[in-house]
């Protein structure tokens, strides 16, 4: 049986966790689940953001279900890189998941689509790219100071996530492919991309593929979001486009995501895209939504497509049977997704 | 009287930049106009690109006015980094200004912002970052290929394009800019953005600021455009989020731009942002709006406040004038801007 470890996290965190735990328990009863107290609470009680104790521990599990960490009280960049980067480096999580839809029920910012039109993945490089940590400065704090970030780029993280894409389209009814990049600019980052991407994609006859730069997809997001399928591209264009494909779809309180080691040697880890929202916490009226979608990405990457699917499909009910303005309880949403899904 | 260079360049270029040329004589008479032939055409007839000798003369005129460059026969990368990069980095054009507004009498995409209501200006840096053309690769071809692309930043070009932003906010009504950066994970030239920012900030306790990471920026323009009035950003963020600010103000059919030169050591060069659309050209289709606000740029950055300012108003007009779905004639346009600019 699976083991599951879950961080709860700060402010709204352990509320949504709390549903994505029950709808779990209803699909797929068993789940062994180990709380890790990580987040800001945390590092203002002891100083720690992700004890090498803890990462071992994460380590021993099968996947990693995490609601929301931060708070306004931290400095910046402290827990997202000590922890959410630590993880996805440290469990070589290559594979950034992030899908976006446009649910029945649901309203995007755009008047020109329609619920049930846009149905996209990004998979986004989780472990290369600008994210690597490769840079520096000189002269700091003078007027001659330089600062540089260094993108670094393999075939092998490369080739692997553009797989990945490939497979991830091979089940899915349109079978397309986007690579996003600014090959125009970053020749040789650009090169290598393009290059992978065309002997993947020799070997994906039945995959339609396209290339976008990365500024003309950030404009298509908004103008025609309805032409995506699968959209493979490095660790900071997937962060500037994934937003932009959640704020299409109705903003990123539905969003879930998935930081995954296809491989299996490291544990994945999903979460919601939203943060912890404190002005909201601890009242019962967060959307645990995107935490449950994260859970059904969780059970799909441990082999439960069967569940998975029907805990999306009892996302679908709830998002289409809502009516706007009318507020939200967290736990009712809970227990409503986990009798469906329970079917 | 202003010397200006001409660069009309392929399919629209030169349809479109015949009206600006109409509407700028209009306002100023007197304007001194040099063609000069490059683009893809030229490109296909010589080889050549932008020779050594154009870009000499280049330098000798107050400004440049561009149409549009690019055919899908020129092998990508060709134009865009041996004419406007190079151009961008010859003349020093620290500054790439791209004004966005939600024009009365349009319709932009999204559902919940009215005509009137958008109204930022995207003050990009030009010079540095990853378009400074620092990177390479290793083992290219290879399993064991790596590939580089380093972004260059120095408090000297960081500082003077936030100082131009800042003046900018000060010459407009709600006295605000946007520093968008990626400070958590860019930690290094993040830094020097941020401290940058906050120097040239205290000198001016006029002007309100906030900062934005990028991928929060580029949700937040679709969601909520109307909060932003000046956001000054590096090179490919600002690339990336002007194609986002132009998608939700109507396309990137009306948007123009400017690569400025501020100190006026070498010439600014002005264009709309939309390309050379070969599928319309030389039919009298194409709407030569941006063409027109880029000379209205122009207008400005020569000192020509007032005639700008009547071109803009000119525009204005034209556009809430406008039926939907009412094909247009591209010099029917033109002749009505001119004349109304005029006065
Ligand atoms: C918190 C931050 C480091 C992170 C990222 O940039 O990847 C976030 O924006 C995300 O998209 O998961
Ligand atoms: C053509 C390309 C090099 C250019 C850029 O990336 O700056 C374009 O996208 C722009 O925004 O002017």
């Amino acid at each position: 049986m699976a083991r599951i470890a879950v961080v709860a996290g700060d402010g709204i965190g352990p509320e949504v966790v709390a549903q994505a735990r029950k709808v779990v328990d209803a699909v797929l009863p068993g789940v062994e689940a180990t709380e890790y107290d990580l987040g800001a609470a945390r590092y203002h009680r002891t100083g720690e953001v992700l004890p090498d104790s803890v990462l071992a521990e994460l380590a021993g599990h099968d996947a990693i279900l995490l609601g929301a960490v931060g708070d306004p009280s931290v400095p910046p960049g402290v827990l997202e890189r000590g922890l959410l980067l630590k993880l996805r480096f440290a469990f070589d999580q290559y594979v950034n998941l992030r899908p976006s839809r446009l649910w029945a029920g649901t309203a995007g910012p755009l008047s020109s689509v329609k619920p049930g039109e846009v149905d996209l993945v990004v998979v986004r490089e989780g472990t290369e790219g600008l994210y690597a940590g490769a840079g520096g400065a000189l002269h700091r704090g003078t007027p001659a100071e330089i600062a540089t970030e260094e993108s670094l780029n393999t075939r092998h993280g490369v080739e692997r996530v553009i797989r990945d894409a490939f497979a991830r389209a091979r089940r899915r009814e349109r079978r397309k492919v986007t690579l996003v990049h600014k090959t125009n600019v970053l020749t040789h980052a650009g090169s290598l991309w393009s290059r992978t991407f065309e002997a993947v994609a020799a070997e994906h006859p039945d995959v339609t593929t396209e290339y976008q730069h990365v500024d003309a997809a950030a404009m298509f997001l908004v103008t025609q979001p309805q032409r995506y399928d699968v959209v493979v591209t490095d660790n900071l264009f997937g962060d500037i486009l994934t937003d932009i494909a959640a704020a299409v779809t109705g903003g990123i309180g539905l969003a879930a995501s998935g930081s995954i080691n296809p491989d299996g040697a490291y544990p994945s880890m999903f979460e919601p895209v939203h943060g912890s929202a404190p002005d909201i916490a601890g009242r019962g009226l967060a959307d645990p939504v995107a935490a449950v979608l994260s859970a059904a990405l969780l059970l799909d990457q441990l082999g439960h497509a069967d569940a998975a699917a029907r805990v999306t499909a009892a996302v679908g009910a709830e998002l289409a049977g809502r009516t706007a303005g009318v507020p939200l309880r967290t736990a009712e949403v809970g227990d409503r997704l986990a009798a469906h899904a329970a079917g």
